[in-house]
């Protein structure tokens, strides 16, 4: 809107009348938004302040720490950023729903951990066999399935699939005040990116709905694929071996390999976004860095330094350390949940 | 352009001129766009044509064949489809330069292929060291630098080195016809991408110059990196480990692990490419498979089914079978290169 209202000068028409109601627009539109603004979800704390000061910076032509819109770089974690990650991460649930459906065919997982934990909801179980036995479940449950096969049981899955706690879908439990965080950098010409540990094929299903972002800005972890001829047309399979963890010191090599720029901008949540923010950060120029911090137990989840999933410690020292932008979910967000708006 | 003229009516002026210089600038535009209009080195040949054909079928709102912006996924190979191929790969020619340079400091390529081939210009040695050479030397001069000396290494040689027939940098080997297609194709909403054997590191640190494809859109060859501490800052340093080979049947596994869509458009040269051709083939809806065949020996260089550099072969045979656009670089193109012009 912005560019083609300064593309187009006004120009007077024969009686005044058209020139009169362009003006009551253009009123109009700032009432609006000097009552909404940009973020308002947020609360007008430091954090909300913080990233509207970068943003103005970087998008002040002439200003010194402009950035051209090609270098708007900003990637963002998605378990614990974007959505909720707990009481495990969702594609975690995900994969324990495969197993359980693919179980009967499977006898052997009922005296094979973690499948036979998953199955007699044993979570200790499940635990005790660590990333490794979690590697051995996604391998299991998604192994040999086309990457078509693959899409279509994430889409069935997001369709129907209840959170425990909220019963409600897990794309129903999304920030509000980061989907207004990426709406408000995409309107000031950054290019929005999701980068993960979770899985890229898990999370191009829904991304671009949920998030209004397109597959091609979804870097996650990659499993192999293997091109085959099925029913004489080519598919892609998936094979139990791991390309990409996207994760920890993954995460720069993901966005050097995908994005192939340094990000501006980088929110995370946890100890495995730090070398991610650390790789932003170490950019010339103005820098955003941010984390998202799980203070609130009552409407979402409070955890940090011991938690197994999502810990947050040494990326927190250092962001209070350089100054980088944490936000306390409790203090500065209004609602947490777009169902709670 | 087109989409600011839309948003904005022109109104009219109090006297008549401002109308008559809007209609005479329209005019104008017309006609100039009728002189030239798209794709003007390419002859008015079948070529041109069907691309045109398939541009506006897809263009078409509310045509049976429409395809929604966000789907107007283009994607190209590089070596030989955008820039010539010969007497070798261009990256190729780079890491020969990289072995002379690098030479004083290994004595012992003076006596180990193709190290001691490269040097003494045999290239008879070079080529008995097959594929598995080049990958070594690949390695031995790309390994160990960090993301950032090698693409100013590369941006040092694209700056200097010449062609050894043209005497003229590489860069300016672009073939001029399919610069224009790829305006052409963005000028209508598609997002334009290489998807080439080359290295993704290389071709990255000049694609946005030459052919207007940002560093995000281009997929490539990808050498692991890892993450290290240097001088207190986070690096990425190559090594000698390929990640992915992004040619034959891995252009589908890289198209969908970058992209995550599959092309509506596809232009190839090679047999390198055959497998991305029939990946776009394969989907729904329109799609156009487009092959550059080398036919001109005078202005560029003819060869086919025996070359040992981009062997056009098993592509061409289905090519001609399906009916596919098969664009006769001697009969369609006006010029090759843009300083032909």
């Amino acid at each position: 809107m912005k560019s083609a209202l300064k593309k187009c000068r006004p120009v007077a028409g024969r009686s005044a009348l058209p020139l009169a109601i362009f003006l009551m627009v253009i009123a109009l539109g700032d009432v609006v938004v000097g009552q909404t603004g940009p973020l308002p979800s947020w609360n007008d704390g430091p954090s909300k302040q913080a990233i509207v000061k970068f943003v103005e910076a970087v998008t002040t032509q002439g200003g010194p720490q402009f950035v051209a819109p090609a270098e708007r770089i900003a990637v963002f974690d998605n378990d614990g950023t974007l959505w909720s990650e707990q009481p495990m991460y969702f594609q975690g649930l995900f994969a324990f729903d495969r197993v359980k459906a693919l179980a009967p065919k499977h006898p052997e997982w009922k005296t094979r951990q973690p499948f036979k934990g998953i199955l007699e909801k044993d979570m200790k179980a499940v635990a005790a066999a660590g990333e490794k036995g979690l590697l051995e479940v996604v391998a299991a449950t998604h192994a040999g399935m086309t990457t078509d096969e693959f899409a279509q049981a994430v889409k069935d899955w997001v369709g129907k699939a209840k959170h425990p706690r909220f019963q409600r879908g897990y794309t129903e439990l999304v920030f509000q005040p980061m989907l207004e965080l990426l709406a408000y950098l995409r309107a000031n010409g950054f290019k929005t990116y999701i980068v993960s540990g979770g899985g890229i094929e898990f999370m191009r299903v829904f991304a671009e709905e949920v998030y209004g972002i397109p597959p091609e800005q979804v870097v996650g972890s990659v499993g192999e694929t293997k091109l085959e001829m099925r029913a004489g047309k080519p598919v892609l399979v998936k094979l139990p071996k791991i390309n990409l963890v996207d994760d920890k010191a993954g995460k720069p090599v993901g966005i050097n390999r995908f994005i192939g720029r340094r990000p501006i901008l980088a929110f995370g949540n946890s100890d495995g976004d730090h070398q991610m923010l650390q790789w932003t950060a170490a950019g010339d120029g103005a820098r955003f860095m941010g984390i998202v911090r799980h203070t609130d137990g009552e409407r979402e989840w409070a955890y940090d330094r011991q938690s197994s999933i999502g810990r947050l410690d040494k990326a927190l020292d250092e962001a209070t350390q350089k100054g980088w932008t944490i936000v306390d979910m409790k203090q500065e967000w209004k609602v947490i949940y777009p169902f709670q708006k």
